[in-house]
């Protein structure tokens, strides 16, 4: 793979920061500083302090998002904390204003306590129309996650949440091509991480309503340790907590066994761990997505050598790529625009129904949209509208 | 005065957000996706790891503060609370950015509790390289920023200081068109509140070196129950303190007593408390700073009737504004080049020396630059940036 680490420190270090505050209107005249500042403003605080939802109409909360982080899981690299998790975070707050139109500004937590960083988001949150939590590690990220669920605005961990809703997008697309059904489908996830665990919550439709949701037929997830089944005695209670919903034949073994016979195969996890052989023991025209990065599981090469009907992963230099920026720019548009209080799984489900719609004729080498193709947040956001239920 | 809260409105209906994020770099082609996010930033990732100080070439931090607020004490409104708070907030960021060239990002705290408040600050300070305090009720404005001055990056409280460096530049430019000297004042302040304490500790050159500093002859504060002198049984700890350095001959009385013969009345208290007899009872040609909001303690016109010498109010529409924008953009600009840790009185002083400088020659309604005059944060961010010592 190209090394591009020369020419993104030339580009850091030009740069010093990717994005900047500005003003929305200039202040060149007295005038301006009354109306804008003092003693002008006085009228908007009153409005809000009689009030607080007017706070939506008179600020930037209605279309600003935190992005924050502990810096625990940042990208593949681990637990670096807050500060060498910034340039991440500023990468992600362009991409939610180029791709969603929204404000986006970047909390670096000096902080890793679960608890410590629910009530920091807490104080933090007046501010914010919607709440993106980014490379918190597994299981602290669920925990903290759940728990914010009621603050009243939208809290979305993208680790989570993005990589499944593009991930099924691809599935349906998929499945469309190769004239298979989602409820058909034989699953195997590799990997139990954040985005292992909510990709197989979505794809089994946990917590979401039968009639806007299609289960996959099973899911069997491999850790390290090969698959997860009852009689693990190293099972966390996470892990523990998955077998309600997977591998209801309590298959052991390895992720080789697993895979035979399986209709798909999803890597969150290494590089280079299957052959051309292993895909050869998987159903018929078997859909990988092999996400690990920067190199994934399997190459395409190696994958349709071994009868794969098509092929997914993370890198940008290959078709089908699983990129979460189809996802959260829309999500969070939606979410922002109807002022939701949170993202239901039914506003998952939309979203990647419509992230898979923006393709007509699904191909090999086409089931998921093109990562810079700008209509796909527009599709998403209306999609996730038009899904949310207060 | 004129009412701007219709026009006021319009404007914050109309922007609904003053401020804004974007991008520095446009995101239009997936080599740029690869360097300002994955994967190619994971290279500066891990040079911010092996090198924390390396965050403040490769990331925004190097030129973005913080403006937090409680929203405990809004303007001359009140304590109404984080929400109501934001639109002032957006103000004075919109301010960091026209006259100091900085990215501010408004943090409004769901809570009042002084720890919770520098708790939650320490913990959301990594991205930061700045932090100005704003609009939180004294004592505890005088606490929190004490607690966190030795988090490794300045953290100023603007209502104290900012006000005190303005009045400190007015006073020395009025001396100069007065021919007066500052160690000959004798000051009355009017307020014991978070300006008015700082004010004096200014003025008094407390905690400052004697060589950049000339403290004035003697300073007496009232609040609204008179003179603050030893005998008072009400005094919070706060204000007993205060003792420390001001009345030292314990004089006791009204205001209208201690203005009698003093050379100076500083007021950031409410309108209307002086009258052109009581400003006869000073010394010849007092020097006046009546900066309530939005009404001066007595009127230029008024003051200049009993004799008034220079008369400088909070007003835009009046000459002699007393305005922090006249100090804290290049205080924190200045701080920010210089990679200060922290704010010293040192920075203070030579910030309102600075600020006074850029008027060559004082007059009667021009001892105070105007707010729109943009060289004057860059004079104070050099002056600023030369009186830094680690």
């Amino acid at each position: 793979m190209k090394d591009y680490s020369r020419a993104s420190m030339v580009l850091h270090e030009e740069l010093k920061g990717k994005i900047e505050v500005v003003l929305k209107k200039d202040i060149a005249s007295q005038m301006d500083l009354i109306l804008c500042y003092s003693p002008g403003v006085a009228e908007p605080v009153k409005q809000i302090a009689n009030d607080p939802e007017r706070i939506w109409d008179l600020t930037i909360k209605n279309n600003t998002v935190a992005v924050i982080t502990d810096g625990s899981a940042i990208l593949g690299l681990g637990n670096l904390g807050p500060e060498a998790a910034l340039p991440v975070m500023e990468g992600k707050c362009m991409l939610f204003k180029k791709f969603g139109g929204i404000n986006a500004f970047p909390i670096c937590l000096d902080t890793q306590d679960k608890d410590e960083i629910i009530e920091t988001i807490k104080r933090i949150a007046p501010v914010f129309g919607g709440i993106n939590l980014e490379d918190i590690s597994s299981p602290r990220c669920f925990e903290i996650e759940q728990e914010l669920q009621t603050l009243g605005i939208p809290v979305f961990h993208d680790d989570q949440h993005g990589t499944a809703i593009v991930v099924l997008a691809g599935l349906i697309n998929a499945c469309k091509f190769l004239n298979k059904e989602i409820s058909d489908l034989k699953v195997v996830i590799n990997g139990a991480g954040a985005a292992g665990v909510a990709i197989a919550k979505l794809l089994k439709c946990i917590e979401i309503e039968s009639n806007v949701c299609t289960p996959v037929s099973e899911i069997i997830i491999c850790d390290t340790k090969g698959i997860i089944h009852k009689q693990r005695n190293d099972l966390t209670p996470l892990k523990f907590e998955l077998l309600s919903f997977t591998n209801p034949n309590n298959k052991k073994g390895t992720l080789r066994d697993a895979i035979k016979e399986a209709d798909v195969f999803i890597g969150v996890s290494t590089e280079d761990l299957l052959s051309t052989d292993d895909i050869t023991t998987m159903a018929k025209s078997p859909i990988i997505f092999a996400m690990a990065n920067p190199n994934p599981e399997i190459t395409p090469d190696q994958a349709y050598a071994g009868g794969a009907g098509v092929v997914g992963t993370g890198r940008s230099d290959l078709p089908n790529q699983v990129n979460n920026v189809l996802a959260f720019p829309g999500i969070f548009r939606g979410a922002l625009d109807c002022r939701a209080k949170r993202i239901t799984p039914k506003m998952k489900i939309a979203a990647a129904y419509a992230i898979a719609g923006c393709i007509t004729t699904p191909s090999r080498d086409y089931i998921i949209p093109d990562t810079l193709d700008f209509s796909v947040s527009e599709a998403v956001a209306k999609a996730v509208m038009d899904a949310y239920e207060e």
